[in-house]
């Protein structure tokens, strides 16, 4: 009898994926056939220090680069669609994107099978991006006082389990909340240290999103979370080589009083999942992203704030591409996109 | 004139490319199909601490994954050959064997295209495999004294230069000497701080490894300077999984009074490329694994040591496989494996 019910189980989420994919024209199953790949960095700078080294075996100081974002790409075979910049959010890394968390399609793989060149980016600091470690190997040593280390933090899981919304606390859960809670310590392991507070403002991350965006020469900047004022910021700096924002959860939106014109023509979509009003980190969130959208259309921009509940697909999480429905979540953005934004 | 020399100069790396491929299957041009992709963590456990964020928005303690190791990985259809995973070595990440820093095809897809599954991992505590941020937290609180910050270093480019043995000094070159300088700039930014002293013996990045090899029932274990030991190191901790070592200019090689019982039988490689004899650093290494291999064999192992000179790859630095030679290299190790390794 439980072997029957698994098996209607397995045969619901098919059913699901393959309604996923009705929307466009990628292949989400069977081989994957890709024109190119490849890594790089954006942006950095050079920094001389006396304090890189305390070991005998490697020079106490020199010259390091720091402020560069590693990129990696995928690009599919006759890319029709504009490419798209993934951009993780808080103590989190590209990984992000990939493989999900129970081990099913990542959605850098999804939008290049859906036709769309995709860059994953690990922010400045974070990941395979150089963090500076100078203030460290300097305070160890002695010659800097303990105040001067960066203001670095992990997120711990219990607080973060609400900050992610898979429950009013931690370890509760939403009713029907979607994310994949049995495999949450593979999620887990996905955190990082986070060195947001120990870089300057604006987050280096933005100059470097700028830098990408113009070599692309027409991208959609994709954020999550933390990350999300960097489209934004990116698009103050410089408009050039932005031709769409899409905004996960952002943890910030512009203010209202803020300069709109960069927007102006700009496609922008503010994407939310469920529980958000139950949320007192994120329900004002929700409010002044709201007030922002009104704000800039009202300048010139087509922005849209769009709640999954609404669009048939409740229960998201705040790391929804990652969620049991993550699939046909990110099937409906890349649908958004082909509707909304030319190149 | 000097249009035709380049002309001349194009056509020659060409040629070399389309040579360097005729020992194996694999088409390195054009479209890449792939079975299966994805990354994932190995190994990992939790910890608690009190100091995780000294910020009101994000709790000071409560648990955090710590010794995991990220893993990222591309399956060719229709695999035929062993997987292979590719270790980084001091200072930098998995983005070592990804797209050279002039921009060319990394040994990630070069092998993938010649038929094997190929996984490319962070070593703990680096890139995407999270570090332990608590002392630095603590320390920063005054809450631990300095001296108990984790002893963090990076490598100036500087004295970093000598070590990849680029050239006898800095910015010295030795002659006929392969790596792409004029794309230096792109490498240093590979480079991220190395918290190799901070982590307890054996490395974790150790029992990680045992625990890939033991999921992919059968791997080649392809190591690079800092990580040379690891491969050795986890054949010791259980041989399962392991049916080859490839050490790439190991930072060393296991001592010859160590039991020999675990490379009983094992195919294992140890690579090197040029000016060796040339630099302190490296010259009592290259010995030492030599003495190695001896002993090895005497026991039962199947181990030889090639100087990539006596086969015909003059000019090879220490990060081989991004020097203008890479491809040419990796071909000749793709075959190496299929002669020797079987699964």
């Amino acid at each position: 009898m439980i072997q029957w019910f698994k098996y209607l189980a397995i045969l619901a989420v098919a059913t699901l994926s393959g309604c996923a994919s009705t929307g466009g024209e990628g292949n989400l199953n069977g081989p994957l056939t890709i024109a190119r790949q490849g890594s790089f960095f954006v942006n950095g700078r050079d920094v001389k220090s006396d304090y890189l080294s305390l070991l005998p075996a490697y020079a106490s100081g020199g010259t390091i680069a720091i402020e560069q974002m590693y990129v990696h790409y995928q690009e599919p075979v006759a890319a029709k669609r504009p490419p798209v910049v993934f951009i993780h959010g808080c103590c989190l890394t590209g990984k992000t994107w990939e493989s999900t968390p129970d081990g099913r399609m990542g959605w850098d793989e999804l939008f290049v099978r859906r036709g769309f060149p995709t860059y994953v980016v690990d922010q400045v600091s974070r990941g395979r991006s150089a963090a500076n470690p100078s203030s460290i190997v300097q305070a160890k040593a002695g010659k800097a006082a303990p105040e001067t280390l960066p203001q670095i933090f992990s997120a711990a899981r219990e607080g973060a389990w609400t900050i992610f919304r898979f429950g009013p606390e931690y370890p509760k859960l939403f009713p029907g909340m979607q994310f994949p809670v049995e495999a949450q310590v593979e999620f887990w392991k996905q955190m990082v240290p986070d060195w947001l507070n120990a870089l300057p403002t604006p987050n280096p991350t933005v100059p470097a999103l700028s830098q990408l965006a113009q070599k692309l020469k027409g991208t959609v900047l994709i954020s999550h979370s933390q990350s999300g004022i960097y489209p934004f910021q990116t698009a103050i700096l410089d408009r050039r080589g932005i031709v769409g924002i899409v905004a996960i959860e952002p943890g910030a939106c512009p203010s209202t009083a803020s300069d709109m014109t960069p927007y102006v023509g700009l496609p922008i979509l503010v994407l939310w999942g469920d529980y958000v009003e139950l949320s007192p980190r994120w329900a004002p969130r929700l409010k002044s992203c709201g007030e922002f959208v009104v704000a800039a259309n009202r300048a010139g921009a087509k922005a849209q704030m769009v709640m999954l509940n609404d669009v048939g697909m409740p229960g998201a999480s705040h790391m929804l591409m990652q969620d049991k429905h993550s699939l046909q979540i990110g099937n409906w953005l890349a649908d958004w996109i082909d509707r909304h934004v030319t190149r």
